[in-house]
């Protein structure tokens, strides 16, 4: 038995954003969530949406502090500023911080005490929300988070430095506009970061315990879109097909995420962030991703084959012993494709010894996604994944 | 630009009626509404539902009067009885007829006038409901309607035979179960009509004028899944492997007419039991088929090669440009394989001299499936199609 529950209303395409004019709820004050980065302004992306609420009768506010890897103590300040307000719809325009943080505030606005006393996990309370959340519309800039079609919202505690998912049946966006318009500024790097943080919800979702017939083809098709279209999008980054197929894929590696699972993938990659908040989430995944998946060679071979031919590898070509390992050159090679085959964590302070220490970090913080893997990991490995990441 | 918007919590998979100890909304009186047949009291389906919803501290009333084909008078009858008894969820119990109809009795609980205030075509007068639904829980018995992952609910008007869809964004089931194990006792003869039933689903989904990159991969895997396991099911009803695989593949058909839509076959099906109740629905599509897809061979060509590909056609046996025609091939295969190549609409007073009368009457009830076909058939094409089915 498995369960299919992905609510969100999505509008995906080129044009996408034009949805705000006729919203699926009423409604009458939005409070905007961005980052404090400047790319929603200085593209006019924030004054195009300020702009289409209007037109609905829709009044707005703007909440724009939100940093990269965004933190606890901005969630509670927004969720501030929307009840003094009266805010009655929470709109989230940016990357997965600006959504993450939109569905947190949504929560808090409207329900008692601290986010952490809602979040299930490392020393979360694990309470169950008594109200449901504000309506929250969803709108990425960036092709990778899937936080459009997902109920997750990750956000870091900085007195502790967790960094851990919150989400519940309430906290899917009831609107979510997946625009490519939105994304063709988004630079090289960034994109590439992002494309494969996309592509790992959609791997990790693929050969978790929680994946079943629905999310196995879902997976399967964000995956080979990403492989033919993250090249062409991180070398010209105004190619609206690639950024269309990029923007496809990532929503619908969201869907992945909401019916399967991630694996302990995630959870060392958010310890790693959660220690170091310069390192943002898709860099750390891709430092990580080949010692991961190296484990679980004969666990999931089956799995990586089927991976590895939508992946455009001819896996024929390989010993049949070997052929799981085609999964791991497809990784290599789409990562050389897109320039970006080496990644240093340590530019960011991560350090190779720490790495018990990390290791340790992402039990206490998401100890659940150790369970999805395809064979528990030992803890032994779990730090030797860490360091041969470390370079 | 396209939209996804299927929010049914959906559990698939044996077991799954264990799911009503656990629902996602609060209720304290059902409804449930089955058809006038015996196998759900006989099977002991309705006992066990009735005792889970017990377990879990609803209480619960029966309306069991529903025809194959259901019928607006039985909707208002319900409608009626819920709203006396003070209920407040709606449990469909059965094939299409009962979800469908529980779909309509949840609107018209809590909405005044009648049915066919609400019918968007014919001499339906197009209002939208003014209140939400109440919540249904939709239990199929069959693999075919789909009924229990889109918002779509088919009766016929007992006074003008028309026999038209009610829907909209409320009439989606808030929790549906699909559970093979209510599948067993199927007889051969409904099993293959249901079962080609959400073939067509899938096939029309897939050559609409509304398909999209997610509704595609999700046809496809149905019509693979129902190519492989129909006639498994057809050929022994226990085999709990093959009524899997097509409860699933049902389900995943209803999310495609969810987010792509029915095509032309599907209104002439319609206007063919509007006027002939003993018709059944997959029986009526059957006979269609072939004269049906023959029309598109050239505008479709290349879907109809991906679809002839995943029934297990060897494409490339086919002359160049023969190709399109493989999937005709599949078809009529796959109804051999199931012991049903001629279906006879006749025995049911299905008229050829009535053609034209047919004809005009799809167009009458549901003219807006015409515009989904890959390409708009005449007048005299639709009459020639209806023609040749009948037999």
């Amino acid at each position: 038995m498995f369960e299919f529950y992905m609510p969100s209303q999505l509008c995906i395409g080129k044009g996408a954003l034009e949805k705000l004019k006729q919203l699926p709820m009423e409604a009458a004050k939005a409070c905007i969530i961005t980052t404090n980065g400047r790319s929603v302004k200085k593209y006019g992306y924030l004054a195009k949406v300020e702009q289409l609420l209007k037109e609905s009768g829709i009044e707005s506010i703007l909440f724009d502090k939100v940093q990269a890897n965004p933190i606890r103590k901005h969630v509670m300040a927004a969720a501030q500023l929307v009840k003094k307000e009266g805010c009655d719809v929470i709109v989230g325009l940016g990357g997965g911080s600006a959504i993450d943080t939109a569905k947190c505030v949504a929560a808090m606005a409207v329900n008692p005490g601290d986010l952490w006393d809602y979040i299930g996990d490392g020393s979360g309370k694990g309470m169950d929300p008594s109200n449901s959340s504000l309506p929250v519309i969803a709108i990425p800039t960036t092709a990778g988070t899937g936080s459009e079609a997902d109920p997750w919202a990750v956000t870091t505690n900085e007195e502790t430095d967790e960094k851990i998912d919150f989400g519940n049946r309430f906290s899917f966006p009831v609107l979510s506009i997946v625009d490519p318009e939105l994304m063709v500024t988004v630079p090289k790097r960034l994109t590439v970061f992002q494309g494969f943080d996309a592509l790992f919800h959609a791997t990790e979702g693929y050969i978790a315990a929680a994946a079943n017939p629905i999310s196995e083809i879902l997976s399967l098709r964000a995956i080979e879109l990403i492989s033919k279209n993250l090249p062409l999008a991180a070398a010209d980054g105004k190619n609206l097909g690639a950024r269309s197929n990029m923007a496809l894929a990532s929503t619908i590696s969201g869907i992945v995420e909401s019916i399967s699972d991630c694996t302990s993938s995630h959870a060392i990659a958010h310890a790693l962030s959660g220690k170091h908040p310069k390192l943002t989430h898709g860099e750390c995944l891709m430092a990580i991703c080949l010692p991961y998946y190296e484990h679980f060679l004969e666990d999931a071979g089956e799995r990586y084959i089927k991976m590895a031919e939508v992946m455009g590898e001819d896996v024929k070509t390989f010993d049949v012993k070997e052929r799981p390992r085609a999964f791991l050159h497809a990784l290599e090679r789409l990562m050389t494709q897109c320039g970006m085959r080496h990644i240093h964590m340590s530019q960011y302070g991560v350090n190779k010894n720490r790495a018990r220490e990390y290791a340790q970090f992402a039990y206490d913080t998401m100890s659940g996604l150790f369970d999805e893997d395809p064979r528990r990991l030992t803890f032994d490995e779990t730090v030797d994944i860490i360091e041969q990441a470390i370079v």
